[in-house]
């Protein structure tokens, strides 16, 4: 992806062609079960293999790792027909999926959302809207958290809609500092019939699917940005190495050395964080929760620094668009944010210590 | 300026019209003796002007802070008929100005640059070229420094070129992170003809005649930062009162309370340093460079830190083009990296604190 | 103070007749009105003073400089009996006084004090006891914050105790990781018998004195704060430039050259968020305890940092009493915690950002 | 030991009744192979072991880790004879060894060191000084780092000595910030006379013979930081649960429950960060020597800024020698410092970058 990512970002390309080809070696479901088309592995492996992805681009790694979650969703909460109806097609990438939980009014509290599924007989009737869906418009599945009883995270539950469906909608093509070869935008509901049978889990697991999804998603979202500050240290210490001042190479500049020393010091212990956290989630340990908190925290706070240091190492030449660097500075910038902000994950990690 | 930055950002529009009518107002030449159009104000005004009007567009007010030194360069060294010839049209800004130290194979080293001016009788013949020119190519005159004698710095001269020169042209305009309101090109001499007249100072005078600028340039490139972090603390404040979360105002959070007290009071310091260097500039103490170099350090390093956390506060929000405090996080990313990484800034300090 | 202040530090010496010196010098008072033996100087001045003598030995100075906030609580609101029977002897340090305000159960939350005055004709009971009293049980005058009234701030008022006043007593002598040139204890009070006479202001006042000492207190340690990083920066340089390691002088490494560029910059920084605050405050502004608690919030923190920076590039000389730096970052890490935490800054400085 | 530590600092006490209650389940030669009376345990064992140790006493836990490393290469380096001859009564903790490698005129610069063993016959003359050896002057079995050939690392050779050998003197015990349960004194040679038979490896491996110890070192006194922060975090859990103001339990501080939460964070990166240099130096990876530098860097540096944040955290208190916070923070300071300083760690990391 490597010699494709500055376009994709210039012309904010959604680049189908080629997620498909990343599918066909297993990429489109990779912790979703294989009878269904995934590849099965285990969320190390999964971990490993976005944080590859990544350094050709972040941007498009990171939006396969959402499609991926959602899959994942499907595979684990749906029953078997729905697994067989949503999930080949999704591995194999000849679709692709969007999470929908944040609306314009719940970012952070997300259990506060007002998308209301009302059911009469065998189908909802789907009313609100989502903010800041990855992949809204361009993809085909949506996986929507909405408010099928009363107040609060027990009342939510989790639908799969399709594209076509009448009465979806979307809003206009959001402009971003970076993630820009996934499109994002607004996903509306307007009186949206949805088959009961399209319904993952039980009325009111919604929100426990959610955040079950999301505990991988940060995984692979923390995953993202090791890709990342990997690819952007490489890039510092190439520069370093190439790039003359003082009639000798910046690399000869002890501050500069040292700096680079801090950053791959930094970058192994975020990378740990990440693997150790994907253990836990495999084994289905306790703490895996407030482990993949931690690891997303940690990592994407850290590997945001990272980048934006090897920005700076950069001189001038950093701030170009012709330089890769830039594009890592302004892709994980959002992983801070998104998939609960990284002030979120303090507050889940702070919840743990002080009430355990 | 700012309704129009973000439109100014995304169609990487010159607003040649609007600074025009900033120079209406004397912001042309603020600190040139007003015999030549100038408003003869001292540093410490004009830290404050370049200050409020970044928070309009810190893209714009920076390049207009670069067109102020470089006709302050004019008026300050060179001779009545040059300060004459130059000095009112851009002090008017009928007129834009551009400063040509950097070079492709010269930054941080800029006392190693190779472009030469060989003299004939009474011209000099320049060739070489000039890298990250702020205005290259759309700007009319081109403060250069240029080699007219032997190795390292006492043999640089400083040539002003009028658009026009035969042998004079420009690179592509470069693509970058921020500062899309000022186009920056490579600026290229082929056998160009100079005029001895055109000649500032002395020959061998040019590499103290743009440092000394840049003493200048650094106090106003920090008070672009400061303008723009007080937006972004203006901003981030606005959004905490106005965004709900969990049923209160996200400013009902003691963490997003406190992180703005910490941003503001780092402000606050970044202030006192601008002002302070000023004052020392403009009374001409002995230690006035060495407090520009700090105040530019310490400044553009706070205030970037500013802004991006005021970009964190506003969550998913932050990251979108709508709203203004992406521009400024990406505007202001690159007052660290030029008029002197903040890597020579430290260097400079560590001279100073060493050799003393 | 510099030659002792390593031992009043190992034996605990509270140095008694150095500081009577330090008053003939006008330092018992030094923002006290003339008329009963102050030095009637700024509070700009004040700083500098305490800035100056912190660099010899910042707990003794930090002593002084609670001894003289008593002082000029005393002058600013007693009556003229009160300020003639109280002042003259501090300020020359016969006498020498304790701020008494932070009780055990009330630290950072001080009007929810519990020591009680009750009034009975011309005398008040006092009942109650007072924690961390610098000076506590070897001075002389203790200005004690006690609840006459009901709860709250409203019900607080401000006695004048002298040592000897039966019921008057002292917890055993804490042992602290610095500051031991100045004795800390428990202030104890059964039954004191105090004569309304000696009542600063009216009933209800002395949380309201209490504050307003507390904005030149402030300003006061951050510039002890500033006297210690101030020193260290010199020792700092002193050694980088007379150890040797790999053949040259540990000066000669670019990253410790850069960390005291670093250093020196945030402690100009700091130096001007002080000397700021002090012009606000002797101005009477009206952001003047905002800037207070900004300085003494900025200063204490980053000149902390610039401390244990120093004893780091002293090596393992930093870890050795023989060596001075390693006091100084013992006696000025309390300052980041008393006269209101750093937090308790955060909090003032938020709700002056989100009230205004 | 946690009940004895606040007496041993304020004593001075090196307890060696403890640590060879210690020895007794193994804790005296834990890496060290069985034949010879040792654990025989694996490094990530050993790093467990010296972490869950130092929540008791640091400084204690950080002595008995050098101990543990001199056995070590006694029992790695050493012969059978020699094996059987140091190791048991070392293993049992019935003598005592400590590390000689620094010199006062050698530091960060260990292959400079100047003490000279010049042989005649079978045996050694040693002549030099060794400066601040831990456990000097009460240990009895001392690690000798010494020039047998020409400058540099080749030149240097490993000798063991043993208390009592005439010509063997040590200077005073040094006053210290932390580490006083162990005490630090100069080690002088003044014609000691060693037995060949005393040299561990051939002559010109002493150097690195001693770098092959550190890189154990460097993960056991990482381990002793992690202890330290550890308790320090549970300590200010404790507190902030205990400690009311305002009505209301410290945690309920969003902004202190958001601080405990980065430093529960941070504390398992770093303990990661260790745990897998340990496991990397037991399996002999090639890249174990550069991890384990790194996890030192990170692991000192991250664990002291927890320590000291949760002596923050504790207010005044924490000031107090009552409160066992700021031993922790005292302690862990020179972690930063020693077994090379972490300015050297960032050298080792940044050379590994930049050759490979």
């Amino acid at each position: 992806m490597a010699p494709h990512m500055a376009e994709w970002d210039e012309k904010e390309i959604f680049p189908v062609e080629t997620m498909r080809k990343a599918a066909q070696l297993g990429f489109g479901g990779i912790y979703v079960k294989p009878d269904v088309g995934g590849s099965g592995l285990s969320r190390l492996d999964t971990s490993i293999i976005f944080e590859a992805l990544s350094t050709g681009c972040t941007s498009t790694t990171a939006y396969m790792s959402i499609h991926n979650m959602c899959v994942w969703m499907i595979d684990t909460f749906g029953n078997e027909e729905q697994r067989r109806r949503f999930c080949p097609s999704l591995c194999s990438m000849e679709k692709f999926a969007s999470y929908c939980l944040t609306e314009p009014g719940s970012g952070s509290d997300a259990a506060s959302l007002l998308t209301s599924a009302q059911r009469t007989g065998d189908t909802y009737v789907l009313n609100g809207s989502k903010a800041f869906i990855s992949g809204g418009g361009d993809t085909d599945v949506y996986v929507v958290m909405c408010r099928t009883g009363g107040p609060g995270p027990k009342g939510i539950s989790c639908l799969v809609l399709e594209k076509g469906t009448p009465g979806l909608s979307f809003g206009k093509k959001e402009r971003k500092v970076g993630w820009n070869s996934q499109p994002t935008r607004a996903v509306i509901f307007e009186d949206c019939t949805v088959p009961v049978g399209n319904r993952l889990g039980a009325e009111g697991q919604g929100f426990s699917i959610a955040m079950k999804g999301l505990n991988g998603g940060r995984i692979n979202i923390a995953s993202c940005s090791l890709g990342a500050a990997h690819a952007c240290v490489l890039l510092a210490q190439e520069h370093l190495t190439v790039r003359k001042q003082f009639g000798e190479p910046l690399a000869n500049n002890q501050y500069l050395q040292f700096g680079l020393a801090e950053m791959a010091t930094r970058l192994v212990a975020a990378r740990l964080m990440v693997r150790n956290a994907a253990r836990a989630l495999q084994e289905g340990r306790e703490d895996a929760a407030v482990l993949c908190s931690m690891a997303k925290l940690f990592a994407t706070d850290e590997c945001f620094a990272i980048c934006n240091q090897a920005l700076q190492m950069h001189g001038g030449y950093g701030y170009l668009k012709d330089y890769a660097v830039q594009q890592f500075v302004r892709d994980v910038r959002v992983h801070q944010i998104l998939e609960g902000t990284n002030e979120v994950m303090r507050m889940i990690v702070a919840r743990n210590l002080l009430q355990g």
